[in-house]
C-alpha cells in the first residue's frame, strides 16, 4: 500500500469504523456505528427545525418534530454500510475516506415512513424522482453546495424508507442527523441524507454533484458508470483471539476456536457464508443465525479446528438469494466503491 | 508528512478522534467523544462481574456493580486528552496512533471515589501505589498482557479520581469501560484505565509496560525520559466557515466572524487564550467563558474582523495559571508524546 495522504489522514481521524469486536452486537451501540460526514457536522436548533415537503405534489406539507411525532410510527432494523467501504485495499487506491473493512453496522431506527408522507402529500402525475436535502454544506468539485441525493419515485412509494428521528431507542446524535435523517434499507450509506431539511418531488432527475458524479461506479475516467445503489454482499468476521497493539496480528490459542461475524446484502436475503482458513483456496460451510428481518445483517457461526499450530489466513464470504456471491478480488473502480472482495485475517495458532 | 502506513491506517479506522465542530457542545456526544482502544473491546457480563481491590490492605474488597450503586455518588465534568494528540503532526512521524489535533473531548462521569474506596479499604503502611488493571487483552512489544497503569498512591487519595460507571447520565457504552473505569481528571487519557477488572495496592513501583516502557517523553532511544502524566494546556478553535470535503480547506465570508473554541490545562486553570490570524506571528486576546469546572475545558470566543479578502493562517493558543503556554514548534520526542504545538487553520477569506 502506498502512504495514506494528510488529506485522506484528515478524513480518518474524523470519521470512523466499526471495531470488528462489535459484530458481536446484534444492534450496533451508538458512538461504535461507523460514521462518514462529508462536511461538518450541523447545529440544528430543534425548536426552530422544519421539514418542507414540495415540488410536484397537490399537498405540500411543513412538518415540525411535533408534527411528525403525531404520524404513524414505523420501526425498522437495517445494516447500512458506506458505498466507499474497502477503497484503502485497492491498488492503486482511489483517494477519499480510507476505509479497510470496518465502515458498516446495524441500528433500529424509528420514524415516519416515507411512503406514506408522500402518498398524504399526493405526488402529481409528473412526478418522478424525490430529492432529499440535507443542512451539511460544504464544498466538492469547487462547486459550495448542501448534501442532496434523489431516489425515484418508485423506490420512495414501493419501499420501506423511513425519516428517522430515533436510533437505538433514543433522539438522533448529532453526528447521524440530528434532528431527522432518511433511511433507505438496503442502500449504501450515501443514500441516506442526514439533517434532512427538505424532501422534494421532481418531474426529471436529479442532476446533483452527489447524485451524477459521485457515487458512480465507472471503470475509467471515460466510463460514465452506473449509479451506486444496493448493497452488495459481504460477510465479515469477527478477529478471533488477541491482537497485537500496532500490527493488529491476532494469536490464537490452539483448539476448537469459536468464530463468528454477520453476513448482509442489500439485493437479497444471505443464502450463506463460507469459511476459509487458507486464503479463501478451499471452503467450508458456517451455520446461519437467526433471521432477524430482511434488513439486518444475519449472525454466522462456525467451530474451527486449526491442523495444527502456526500461520492460517481466516476469510469468510456471503452470497445471497439472488445467487450474488463476494469475489475473492476486488474490480477497482474510479471512486473506489463497493469492494465486496473478502476479508482476510491472517492467524498464528499458538499453544 | 511521509505517507500513514497500513498499521497507522488500521489504528485510524477504529479508533477516532472528535470531528473539532463538536467543540461547540460544552460537554461531548457520547459518539463523537474520542476514543483510543489498545487492543479489543472485550466483551463483559455485568451480572458475574466484579471489581476486586486487593493488594497491601488491612480490608480487601470484592464489589459488584449493586455494591458500588450503594457508596456515595461523585459526579465530575472533565476534559481527556490522548497523550498523543497530535502525533501526526512530528517530522519525522513517531509511528502509532497518528492523531492531528483531534483526539480530546470532555463528558460528565458518574460513580465511585477512589479515595474514599482506598480509604474504605485501609491501605497498608508500606503501601506506595495503586496498581489498575483492564479487562482488555493483547499483544505488545512480543508480551501478552493486560492494559494496567498505576497511580502513587498521593494522587489517588489526595485526588478527585473517580471509578466511574456513567458517562453523561447513561451506564457507560461498551467503547468507553463498560462496566466500569478509572477517570483521572487533568490527567493523560491513558491513565484512565477502562473495563477494570482490579485495584492492587502495591508496596513498590509499578513496572508493567504501560508504565515503564510507554508513555514517556523521551527524547531519543537512550533517554530514560519522564512520565506523562498531566495534560499540558492547549486551546482549539473550532474550524469558521465551511470546508471542502477532502481537503477540510475552509471559506469563510468577508465581515465579521465569531470565533470560539475550548481551552484546558491539566496543570492550572486556564489563564487565557490567544489568537492570531498570521500564523501566530501576532496575537491578541479572547474572552474567557464561564468557568465550568477545574477540570472541564473553558470555553473562549473571539470576532475576528479580517482586514481584506484572501488567505488567512488562523491559530489559537492557551496559558495556565503555572505559567505554561503552548508552543507555536512542537518537541519531537521518540513516541510522539504531549504535541501541545498551537494549532493552524489555514481560511480563505471570499465575498
Amino acid at each position: 500500500m502506498t502512504g495514506i495522504s494528510l488529506e485522506e489522514l484528515q478524513l480518518a481521524t474524523r470519521n470512523h469504523g466499526m471495531p470488528l469486536e462489535a459484530l458481536r452486537y446484534d444492534v450496533t451501540p451508538v458512538g461504535l456505528h461507523y460514521l462518514l460526514i462529508h462536511y461538518d457536522i450541523p447545529a440544528v436548533d430543534a425548536g426552530s427545525w422544519a421539514l418542507t415537503v414540495g415540488g410536484r405534489l397537490a399537498n405540500p406539507l411543513r412538518l415540525t418534530l411535533a408534527d411528525l411525532g403525531e404520524r404513524p410510527v414505523v420501526e425498522l432494523k437495517a445494516t447500512m454500510e458506506c458505498a466507499g467501504n474497502g477503497r484503502a485495499r485497492l491498488d492503486p487506491r482511489p483517494v477519499s475516506q480510507p476505509w479497510l473493512n470496518e465502515a458498516v453496522s446495524t441500528a433500529r431506527w424509528r420514524g415516519v415512513s416515507v411512503a406514506a408522507l408522500l402518498a398524504e402529500a399526493s405526488p402529481l402525475d409528473d412526478a418522478a424522482e424525490v430529492v432529499f436535502t440535507g443542512l451539511d454544506r460544504g464544498v466538492e468539485k469547487e462547486l459550495e453546495q448542501q448534501f442532496q441525493r434523489s431516489l425515484p419515485l418508485g423506490d420512495a412509494l414501493g419501499g420501506e424508507a423511513v425519516l428517522a428521528y430515533e436510533m437505538n431507542g433514543a433522539p438522533l446524535p448529532p453526528q447521524h442527523g440530528f434532528p431527522l435523517r432518511l433511511v433507505v434499507p438496503g442502500w449504501y450509506g450515501m443514500t441516506n441524507v442526514k439533517w434532512l431539511e427538505s424532501i422534494e418531488v421532481t418531474d426529471r432527475a436529479f442532476e446533483g454533484f452527489q447524485q451524477a458524479s459521485a457515487y458512480r461506479f465507472r471503470l475509467d475516467e471515460d466510463d460514465e458508470g452506473r449509479p451506486l445503489t444496493r448493497m452488495a454482499p459481504r460477510a465479515l468476521m469477527l478477529p478471533p483471539g488477541i491482537p497485537e497493539f500496532f500490527t493488529r496480528a491476532r494469536t490464537v490459542r490452539f483448539g476448537d476456536v469459536p468464530l463468528t461475524g454477520r453476513a448482509w446484502s442489500g439485493h437479497a436475503p444471505v443464502a450463506g457464508v463460507e469459511i476459509s482458513d487458507d486464503g479463501g483456496e478451499t471452503w467450508g460451510e458456517a451455520e446461519l443465525g437467526t433471521d432477524e428481518g430482511r434488513w439486518a445483517w444475519r449472525s454466522w457461526t462456525h467451530v474451527w479446528r486449526p491442523a495444527a499450530l502456526g500461520e492460517y489466513v481466516l476469510c469468510c464470504r456471503a452470497h445471497d438469494e439472488a445467487g450474488n456471491v463476494q469475489p475473492v478480488a476486488a474490480t477497482w473502480n474510479v471512486g473506489g466503491y463497493s469492494n465486496n472482495s473478502v476479508q482476510q485475517i491472517p492467524v498464528t495458532v499458538t499453544e
